[in-house]
């Protein structure tokens, strides 16, 4: 119904994350509709993230320098790394500015169900840097994968400089959530490390 | 807390029509984090669409061709043209394969509260394609913009061409809608226009 290439691009923006065939269907349309005015100063935003940004060669985050501002960033205390999953758990903890060291993104975690080991993940990268390091927080998402993933980080740090300190993050009812609602393993960990 | 190349690229795609800055952050990161595997062909596909699609001369759908596939069409019915507001109501006349006749995209409808006035719409257009015509279907949303709209172009068809047959869609329940939560306005149309 389509010609190809408004089909090709309807297709290509389906694939997006979050985007369905409906959403993609009115994103084309808008882009097209007024090509000077949406697509050409998207199609140069594209252009020179693309051209800049590229991922840090220490931690992994997504910069126009490499190494990344934070890993470049003096008066941020180096001696704490905290540790996780995706970048966008970086740009969480950023948003938050509660942590005022590093970062290593592992770019995942160990799946079994989707064919992800240790040898895909940035690990021999995170255990390169344990020299003169103080702290590892594993900030890993609190699935099973998540958890067996922070439990080889922690095997494989311990193995390799035995005294750093690991800690993670405190599970617990969220500030705002229903404790009718929540999972009994949230609050059974909640009653028993109550402060 | 972005470079500058990133935090444009997270706004131009929460510019996209129902994308958030979440689903904008969500997006950058999927295209920059592999920009071979995800960027370079989504950049290629707007490209390919930016060159080749434009907005048909004759009624205001989107095509690689001009006139568009429709309009060039010798087995559509050209007697009959189906006046719709925009682009993605044609698409969905399209995809029920229920209008074998041409079409006329308004691009939009006429609002006082966004200051859309009859010269903002492909009305012109509209009335120069009446010569020879049988029948308009106006197929503008069920809204009071949309009616009034349909009042105005209903006027103006008949001032030009009085012999052209003016119909409007069927108002009524829709399939797998629950009569309890129609609204009083197409239930009573329902009722009175019953078969």
């Amino acid at each position: 119904m389509h010609s190809p290439e408004l089909e090709n691009l309807i297709k290509a923006i389906a694939r997006l994350p979050g985007i369905g065939a409906r959403g993609a269907r009115r994103i084309a349309l808008h882009l097209l509709r007024d090509p000077a005015k949406h697509l050409v100063p998207f199609m140069t935003a594209l252009t020179r993230a693309g051209e800049t940004i590229s991922v840090c060669q220490i931690c992994g985050n997504l910069d126009s320098q490499n190494p990344c501002f934070i890993c470049a960033d003096p008066n941020r205390a180096d001696g704490t790394i905290c540790v996780v999953a995706d970048i966008n758990d970086l740009w969480a903890f950023e948003r938050t500015g509660a942590h005022r060291g590093l970062y290593h993104v592992l770019g995942g975690v160990i799946s079994a169900l989707n064919g992800v080991g240790p040898g895909e993940l940035r690990l021999t990268e995170l255990l390169a840097r344990l020299d003169g390091l103080r702290e590892i927080i594993l900030a890993l998402p609190p699935t099973v994968d998540g958890q067996m993933t922070a439990h080889i980080v922690q095997e494989r740090i311990a193995a390799t400089a035995p005294n750093v300190i690991i800690t993670r993050l405190a599970v617990g009812i969220p500030i705002g959530g229903a404790i009718e609602y929540l999972d009994e393993g949230t609050l059974r960990l909640a009653v028993s490390t109550r402060r």
